[in-house]
């Protein structure tokens, strides 16, 4: 088997047994990592080693974990701005939506597929239709993903049930496919698009399949008005009494909740996808990050859809997390930079049930690593990489990405998606829907 | 006279008599711009040029206008972060900056002006000490400024009368030098930190002397609720009163202000630069910008020093302007993206007195533009680049920059400046300051 050594590399883990940065090397085997440590690599790494890269000017660290997007609707990208949320939906994203086909919903995920990889996203979750031609693009990039079929249930029974058996059977045909980075999920879109006995069939299915959930809640003020008057219940505890929150949950956005709703969240170890960009701009509002975060609830971090981003920088959302809530607080020392990073790290594969595969550089966890070129003018002076990280760094400054142990991006270039060919293709998809 | 020709590129000019973006091309001769049109270059422009440059894949747009900062403190990037703006202030900036040399500052600068060229900043604001040192950072590194010695007064009457006069001979010296590309403005750092007779003296040498004023103001509610405690009126009226206003003047922050006050600076025609991502993570609030923006106040943008940024990328304050003010007004149409676009460009030379110079691309104005690569992930598909430029740019798609008609920056290489050698001094600096 192949066996690859990095040394002469600066190295933050994200694994709390470790420093927080230092100079270093890693060992990686097929696809983990095998060895990990400070200083010089020992002499038998280096004999034992197929190939030996030099990291020095590059600063490797787990690769980002992306928990909630739509890939496909990169396509969409600034089609509409400055609208607020319902009226984006209602009038502008879901009539053009309503027209893709399997083919848009490929190359609009394979465009974000080459966006995410470019600024070092190496695992992401993706709630769409058509999702094994997600599936596919996930296959071929080489990225990891918790993909799940996204349900509206607004329709007539007979379409409700073909969607959950479409959901379910991707389940039955992608979880655990190309050789494991696919996981799935099992997702209602959110309460106030699925009545309450149709999410009562998901949560079902989730157990017979023994799959996580995924959900949007609570993202607007009207929509926790509108669960109130429709069926008595703020859209958490709605979501617990039909049964959710007794499998392991991700809810993306969770922005307007009480304090009972948070100790609620806490208590059933929810995880929460925090989007922060995606809510300034459709005007959702600001998430209660640094309550969550003190009750122990698990954050994560997502960009959404390009449509409402409109990029796929995690980066720039790890940013965001960390300068948004001091300022909206007035509390300086809320989400402290190593925080944010956790956010978009270990607290990412956490929220998926992927702690101990990804989100850590650390012997025997799967090789899902980055590498940011740091001699550049935002990263001097070496005063603390983590904070320059999360309050100086971009996506761009990412050169390598490797995952699964292969590499998927090396010096900026995509080694397994034909980057050119899809900035066209995605285009010529564009250009027919608005046709 | 040489003559540069681009055509067959994309444009957006920010002048409001052109179409918001268009395929064409555009003619520099010397420093200035002397022609632009759609479509097809004419027969004569391409015959008369002395150089022509293909702008395929290239976006052109005026250079960005940062106006406000501290170009020395990037070389206290990552010192100290996730603190409030007083215990930053006095307990890690201040007493770190006062070992500064005039060494220290010249590195320091041309650290932040390599940063600022590569992410496709032409023009920015300098307050800080040592001013000859930053002047000649200008003058080597090409850009454009607008520089002023920031004073303190918080010490004996000699010392007072030291800085003044260092104040005034700087603004003798520099304003209208390196081909006109500094200007000179007159500033007492802040009401908080210069008694009111000293603050007097400055406003009377900006009269002698006819230059602008800037100054900090109202970046913390604890300053605001100072300046009453200590002089009877909130910040605005106090300078007011000491006839600030009756220069030309531009206040940096702005952040805590009443209705009274915005009306005020609105019919003093003070104009303002908004910090975003330095107030978000001091903690000092969100300003008033949709308010700012409704009573017709010229509302800029400005990055402060990296020390509270951390990095110099005006497209993050764009972006991030465009954004915060959706989130925390509720009404996602505030801020729109080509208003975010005006306070990074237009809005922010006319901020400087330097509207019909710079911060448009227009015939007869100094060719001062840079040219994005659009031909990436994040800018397909071509919906509206205004919208791309502001919500998924950041400022390493920053190609090519040119100030004066002199270029800067050719395929994200300095051609003015040595930025190994910088890298190499400025974090020589930091260690000798930490040392």
């Amino acid at each position: 088997m192949s066996r690859l050594l990095i040394h002469n590399g600066f190295f933050i883990t994200m694994d709390e047994q470790m420093p927080s940065e230092f100079q270093g090397w890693m060992a990686i085997e097929g696809d983990k990592i095998v060895g990990l440590g400070q200083g010089q690599a020992p002499e038998e790494e280096l004999t034992q080693a197929s190939e030996v890269m030099d990291g020095k000017g590059l600063l490797f660290m787990p690769g980002l974990v992306n928990t909630h997007g739509h890939a496909a609707m990169s396509l969409l990208r600034g089609l509409a701005d400055d609208l607020n949320l319902q009226d984006w939906l209602q009038n502008h994203m879901w009539p053009t939506e309503a027209k893709f086909t399997g083919d848009d919903v490929y190359w609009g995920s394979a465009l974000s597929a080459a966006e995410m990889i470019k600024s070092g996203t190496t695992t992401f979750v993706d709630m769409y239709d058509h999702m094994h031609r997600v599936a596919e693009v996930v296959e071929q990039s080489g990225l990891r993903a918790s993909l799940t079929r996204g349900v509206i249930g607004l329709c007539p029974e007979d379409v409700q049930k073909a969607k959950l058996e479409d959901a379910i059977q991707f389940a039955k045909d992608w979880h655990g496919a190309a050789d494991g980075r696919i996981s799935v999920m099992i997702s209602p879109h959110a309460p106030y698009t699925c009545p309450p006995d149709y999410i009562l069939k998901f949560v079902e299915a989730a157990h017979e399949l023994d799959l996580p959930m995924h959900t949007h809640m609570s993202e607007s003020i009207a929509e926790v008005e509108q669960n109130v008057r429709d069926y008595g219940y703020r859209p958490v505890e709605h979501l617990d009494r039909l049964g959710m929150f007794s499998r392991p949950t991700l809810v993306a956005h969770a922005v307007h909740l009480n304090d009972e709703e948070i100790a609620l969240l806490a208590e059933r170890k929810v995880a929460v996808s925090h989007n922060p960009v995606s809510n300034l701009k459709l005007a959702s509002g600001v998430a209660r990050v640094p309550d969550l975060l003190k009750a122990g609830v698990t954050v994560s971090l997502g960009t959404d859809g390009a449509a409402s981003n409109n990029n796929l920088d995690l980066f720039q959302e790890i940013s965001m997390a960390a300068l948004l809530h001091k300022g909206v607080s007035g509390d300086p020392t809320v989400v402290p930079a190593a925080e944010a990073l956790r956010m978009g790290t270990v607290h990412g594969a956490r929220a998926l049930g992927l702690e101990g595969v990804t989100g850590q550089l650390k012997t025997g966890l799967k090789a899902d690593f980055i590498a940011l070129a740091i001699t550049k003018p935002h990263f001097v002076p070496h005063t603390d990489y983590v904070s320059h990280l999360v309050y100086a760094a971009r996506g761009s400054d990412v050169a390598h990405v490797w995952v699964n142990g292969k590499q998927l991006l090396r010096d900026g270039q995509l080694l397994t998606l034909d980057e050119e060919k899809i900035l066209a293709e995605a285009e010529r998809c564009f250009q027919r829907l608005r046709g």
